[in-house]
């Protein structure tokens, strides 16, 4: 038996013994978990926002741990290796795999830990397709550090920053500073933009921006379309990254962008928007949506390993796995905790 | 004094005399307009749609004719040569312009023929530019053919096929086959998708669909969604181009389109639409939308001197110049004259 | 035991008794050869030009059969399964497979059939990554159709007219009319060039240049620069592909493409050649060189399916697969004999 | 009359009186010379080795001035403008100025002064195409930063580190460590890759390479190949930029790529190199070349006024414009001066 946070049905966890998982497939590993955390994600099901998560669900799709037996087929990592547990499984054949996409994944992969199959959330986890979801960490970086790469990190760069063509010398503006908006920020760095720009309702997030990498915050009582327009000369800013995932932040998104522009939309949402075309079809405009595809994930374990990314940083709060139910409620208070991640530790 | 199209506000328009259009800036042509043509623009203009349009102005952006003059500045053109006028006019050295992106032009280019300044339903017109507005026709090209690069295959294939990025093997999806939609049909094939299919509530719509090369045609009453489905296996179409306008064909658009295809948005519209972001967040949709820059131009123009491209198909009636008011009317009721471009010469 | 094409060394091959192939890792199967072909590069192997290729190495990497067995790790076929073997395997997890270069696997994948492993021209043969290596074929899709996907088309395609990036209206120029320069321009098509213009030694194979697609032929004793500079007005070819492999016809490839166009380098090559810098470090030219990844084979195959590529045009010569020695010798004398492709069944 | 530095054939520079340059076209302007360089080009036609060159000739492509006086057609500078002279300049409407190309322009721009017009080493002169060959300079910029954006700065960003596509976490290796070279390992930075490594026969220069940005610097004499493979797992490096011009650093640079990697050659070539197809053809590598077509100069003047770039760090010595000739014999004895790049003013 183990522990682990097992979902009741809408506003019900549990910690709780479960039994131990096993592999059912040549290309699982069973891994076990060192380091995990909690994801906004993880909220929306609590909520009962993604109904096709069922009641008796471990939940958790990020975490670093040691892997402690494979399957048959699977001959990128081996018992004992220390792994990253990606959100983004895949099965590496498929036509969407074949091309990195793995997030679209048709056969069994893609979003599934935590979601359609028992998750990370617990002591031991079983993971499918365990040579494209797990990915061993250097020496040097710690497992905080690389547990960031789970999910947000990955996320911000591929579906924000790289989605949206962040170029030397543009204006970024990325609205919303939680987490993935705060990643955003700090992988649009590595881009070289003359300016990054967030904007938030808390001012303790416009904060944590400007040590994310953010020149100037602007709160969305200040007017921040004109704002962007005097920074950019009349023009609007060359990519906007939506990192809130609520109608009004993305309308804000659309009247921020240039002629020419990138909406790069990282928000999960819940209900339709309103795309102004009346406004937007004379204006030349890209607006990409996006589940991570987790294609960038060994590059930026790299750029870890050789420190050109701070990813400890949005480590908040820490935590022994046991605390799994106070630190759902402290991150589910994050506007008041100040929480942007939590690491919980195996004790 | 010369003949030209006058528009005199909402309803109102008036085939009337007016002076002679005189050079104004070393960049200047005044060119003989011997081929013109209307374009659904210029129904919404007429409607009040377009407030900037000021009554008094010459409509039209899209001709062919013989340059009779031209500024000192100007080298790529001289008296006597036979030129299209492009709808879209650039300065050449805004930063829009010089990365091929004139319909954004910052200086005084874009769309302005027939909007902001005099167009090209008239006698002699005034083109601003030159160099770049106008591009000399081959011997072997009719004025007819070539008319039809002043506007619609330019928009089709720039703001619907390439960006679309139609490749070779695709199912393309058009809705609406109207002549910026079968346009749209016309230059996709020329990336080789493995199916082109038509969406229209007008059968005859359909039809001329199949003769531009359509292999599928689907009446917005036959369940589009399924039939696409139907043939794609269930992924969806690879690239799916707006040539309507209106929020149902969008919102069609988005839910006929694959995880990680395209929506070219080419229509032109007049109100926002309900993106649903609570379905296409999870995609990895990119959607496009765009005003034609015409760097396309001129190698649409060498397609038709090599035959690649029969565009005279598009031109349904022909009148002489003089009967433009009757032509007006005719173009207006396309849905029972079958109108698809008139073109009016010289007589 | 079966029969098979046992390479002995330079010079030295004998169709003979071998031991039956067995799995040796999960992800293996093994197939029945069902039609097997052999290709240019199986005589540079027996020139000796390849020296990792072994004493006592069965030969061939290109072939279609029916899966008999699979190992505990493969999903994407069974038993029975009617499959393309490709040229290519891949392990689907290294850097390279996972963005579809598994040309360049670095895990065992790559060109290994017939080169590090025992080959297809054989009665059956043990397929390596067979999840990621075999293609499913669609049933109206023949035999001899589907075998040309297993190289020389894929390779075209992808080195050839995709790393030249062949564009609608393009000028684009073929060195090499032999099976590769064949697939090269009947690929080019896809994408709807203005031109293609067929350079090759042999009046035979210019004549088999115009039945897949080139417009034009020219022999390199009737001044090819000048043709080429004449047809384009002087700027040069936008895409020359060179499909010979040595450093005459790699030099002329670079003196046709035009400042800003594309060499695409198809041909294997056993020495270097002379890169003219002096002429061309001004000219902004794109060189590129390549083994084919194999991404494409997916495509290709749907595009058989809808009749879109005619690929049984290659094959020439047709034989049982016990003569096999007989076919080596007349695909070696491809001058005299007219092979282009030699398609050898199970009798 | 004015003073100028006359090319009076093979060896021989004069700085004389020669007549003031007038307007020759409603496109040009006469630009008073404010600060002015000399470019490793110069000193290649003194030696005879750019022929068309012709004697009386006043040589220099590179400057910052102040606007006297415009052509009527000329609309973006008006006179008493600061502006940088760029080296290229651009007619804005042929098939390559249209697209940004300006290097390739058919119309008489491309490179021409000190070529085939009269250059910028002089009191005052005449540029051709105004509008695309002058840019504004922000005030916040000196005279001596802006100057490095006539010509090595755009050519090491848009022929190095823009060709080769130089990418967050990539190994770069740079191979020659004059001005090119250090401005190629300057801007790579600004795409974050995770080492960039520069090798030179100078000690020197590898000095100076580290206060540009390198990370690792090495001698040829040290085994380059060896290191970047340890460095790179045995990879080689992503990117390979060539700053010299000579057939052994080409050379080395295509060992130093790895598999799938870009050679981005910026030197300028006065004989053929070896291109080792035999090794390359499997490796699928990418070579480009090309003079700068200066597209990305208005993005390099917004980040030196967001004080993204320290571009006068490249000057090193000061003289007065009347010790041109003094310059001169500095500059081409860098070697033992240690001049990267003379900055000569208006006293």
């Amino acid at each position: 038996m183990m522990k682990a946070l097992v979902y009741r049905g809408p506003g019900a966890i549990e910690w709780t013994d479960v039994a131990l998982p096993e592999l059912s497939d040549p290309r699982d590993a069973i891994v076990r978990v060192d380091a995990v955390t909690i994801c906004g994600t993880d909220l929306h099901i609590l909520k009962g926002d993604v109904p096709e998560v069922e009641a008796g669900r471990i939940l958790g799709h990020e975490a670093v741990g040691t892997v402690l037996e494979v399957g048959t087929a699977v001959t990128g990592v081996t018992e004992g290796s220390r792994v990253l547990i990606s959100c983004i499984s895949g099965c590496g054949r498929c036509r969407f795999c074949r091309t990195g996409a793995c997030g679209q994944c048709l056969d069994g992969g893609g979003w599934v830990l935590g979601h359609l199959i028992d998750g990370t959330q617990a002591e031991y986890v079983r993971v499918p397709f365990a040579d494209l979801s797990l990915h061993a960490i250097p020496e040097t970086v710690s497992d905080e550090a690389a547990l960031m790469l789970a999910d947000i990190v990955p996320t911000a760069y591929e579906v924000g920053v790289l989605n949206g063509r962040v170029s030397p010398g543009d204006t970024v503006a990325v609205v919303g500073a939680g987490p993935i908006g705060l990643a955003a920020i700090q992988t649009a760095r590595l881009f070289s933009p003359a300016r990054v720009i967030a904007i938030d309702l808390a001012e303790s997030r416009l904060e944590a921006a400007k040590l994310f990498g953010a020149d100037t915050t602007i709160l969305p009582s200040a007017d921040p379309e004109g704002m962007v327009a005097e920074i950019t000369g009349g023009l609007g800013a060359d990519v906007v990254i939506e990192a809130v995932g609520v109608p009004e932040t993305f309308e804000l998104c659309t009247r921020l962008v240039r002629a020419g522009g990138h909406v790069a939309s990282v928000g999960v949402f819940g209900t339709p928007v309103s795309l102004h075309l009346e406004d937007l079809w004379i204006k030349n405009v890209t607006i990409t949506t996006g589940l991570v595809d987790t294609y960038s994930t060994p590059t930026l374990m790299r750029m870890l390993a050789t420190g050109q990314l701070d990813t400890a940083a949005f480590v908040t709060h820490h935590y022994p796995m046991e605390a799994m139910i106070e630190a759902y409620d402290v991150f589910s208070r994050a506007s008041t905790t100040g929480a942007l991640k939590i690491a919980l530790t195996r004790s």
